[in-house]
């Protein structure tokens, strides 16, 4: 049981974490930590938070656990606020979708990477965004990645894993760059994907029409391009490396095909759809199993096999 | 009432309009034809068609309705059989993803293309296929296009409209090149995107490491790489030249936020973002009046608006 949480930035991870450890009782008081008064006053409305700060100083008295839930451009800012002012015995861990822009301002914020720093990343969120989107099984069966370091102490780990466990989620381990790696081809680069393409269909003269004729394939291929743009822009700065790789590559797969598209070429076609099928089915065949919803369609409670 | 219904190629589009008119009692009795007995008998088991035909001419006997729902690339050889056995008064219409490459093969098969063949578009499918995966409401609340020529008859076009209205859809009038157009940006693009970026990351060496850390929107997105790749294939090919064009214009939008994120131009990055997010969220807004699963989720039968 976390006596007191802090929730920096409560938007949808940090209201839906807020939410799952209170619906689990592995949380008994959160404090909520923003810019925004009426904004935080909305959350203690809704029952995410209990009490409101927007001085992170203030916010983080009296906290066993603080969890930065900010846009990655914003992280900086917060852990130089969040310098010194860390209770003794505190855990502090954050949400941010790149691990080594994160890590590096860490580093910078509180001058070297602290013990009692965790850094993590959990694989689940919706288009949506905002507090009001927040629910209490957003992560339930959903995978949260812990990126450790040497420096890691074992004992602030052992509480972030179990803290994510506790709000239903499976928590695994990479190291920093690895996730980054991961993260740009899983999530990073279909967005820029999803964002590119809706772009480019908004730009056309007959763009009333031709949003008119798409259909449910469509609606799923770009979905994810309604979400938050400054969240992604922040995103793909931070792991603009690993991501400008993936880019140029896929741009060069595009130009294969185009070429074969062109000329007629149906073998080089169909090789590359039946191998992108074969994959699909065989690796997200666990859709069922494991669908973004999950907790909508199982009655077993979030933290139920693991508290 | 359509007294008799010929289905030509009973897989999930052919398989789920039958299903559609029996429920709407809008035909009578359906005949199924196709190349294979056991799959046909087993549309029988399933009460999809009434009877079924391994032979065209056979199986198009006594028909009023006669409805091509084949790949588009075996079009040309369905029409063939079609030629000369067509009853007198009966309408032939198709279901392909590809107008131009369908009116062609009918020219070129029937020599002309006759007042009674009305080309046909219904935008509704899922990554599934075959008569197993069809169903009464696939068609309820979505869009059907009818591309019409001059010489198209008035009473044909009359009767293939109510047909899709009767089995719940919405029927709209494009013509062929302008359905083509549409199509390439709004379906057959995102599909080759989709299977390109499976593949691309299917090809990595780290791939079971790559899909294990794929989430609910990395799943969204390649849900249509799940697609049947032979139909597609057909599609990319049939529609190559408005689909080449796109994809090099995609290519080049790519290459553009590629730089951008190279030079860490964050101002490039987020209009592009925004200008996504809100087009999708304008024209996408409308997912709960008409989402792919509609008919689960309304009480309203199908032709219940327009019977």
């Amino acid at each position: 049981m976390i006596k007191r949480l802090c929730v920096i930035g409560v938007g949808l991870i940090g209201g839906s974490l807020a939410r799952a450890l209170k619906d689990a009782r592995a949380a008994r008081e959160v404090v909520g930590v923003g810019r925004d008064q009426a904004h935080l006053e909305q959350a203690r409305a809704l029952g995410v938070i209990d009490a409101c700060e927007t001085d992170v100083a203030a916010g983080v008295q009296g906290a066993e656990m603080i969890v930065v839930a900010v846009p990655v451009g914003a992280m900086e800012h917060v852990f130089r606020a969040l310098a010194g002012k860390v209770p003794d015995g505190a855990v502090v861990t954050d949400v941010g979708s790149v691990k080594g822009a994160v890590v590096e301002a860490a580093d910078a914020a509180f001058g070297g990477v602290p013990p009692w720093f965790v850094p993590g990343h959990p694989i689940a969120g919706t288009e949506q965004s905002g507090v009001q989107a927040s629910r209490a099984d957003l992560f339930h069966r959903q995978r949260v990645i812990l990126t450790a370091l040497p420096d890691t102490g074992t004992d602030a780990l052992e509480r972030v894993r179990r803290m994510w466990q506790q709000a239903g989620a499976e928590v695994l381990n990479l190291d920093v760059a690895h996730h980054d790696e991961v993260l740009a081809a899983t999530s990073h680069l279909p967005h820029v994907l999803a964002y590119a393409l809706v772009d480019m269909l908004a730009r056309r003269a007959d763009h009333e029409e031709i949003f008119r004729f798409a259909a449910g394939g469509f609606r799923d291929f770009t979905r994810i391009a309604s979400s938050d743009p400054q969240m992604w822009h922040d995103i793909c700065l931070a792991n603009r490396k690993h991501l400008a790789a993936l880019l140029r590559g896929f741009q060069q797969d595009l130009g294969t095909l185009a070429r074969a598209i062109e000329k007629g070429d149906g073998e080089a076609l169909i090789k590359v759809f039946r191998r992108a099928k074969q994959a699909r089915d065989r690796h997200c065949a666990d859709d069922n199993r494991r669908p973004a919803n999950a907790a909508q369609q199982t009655p077993e409670p979030p933290a139920g096999k693991k508290a």
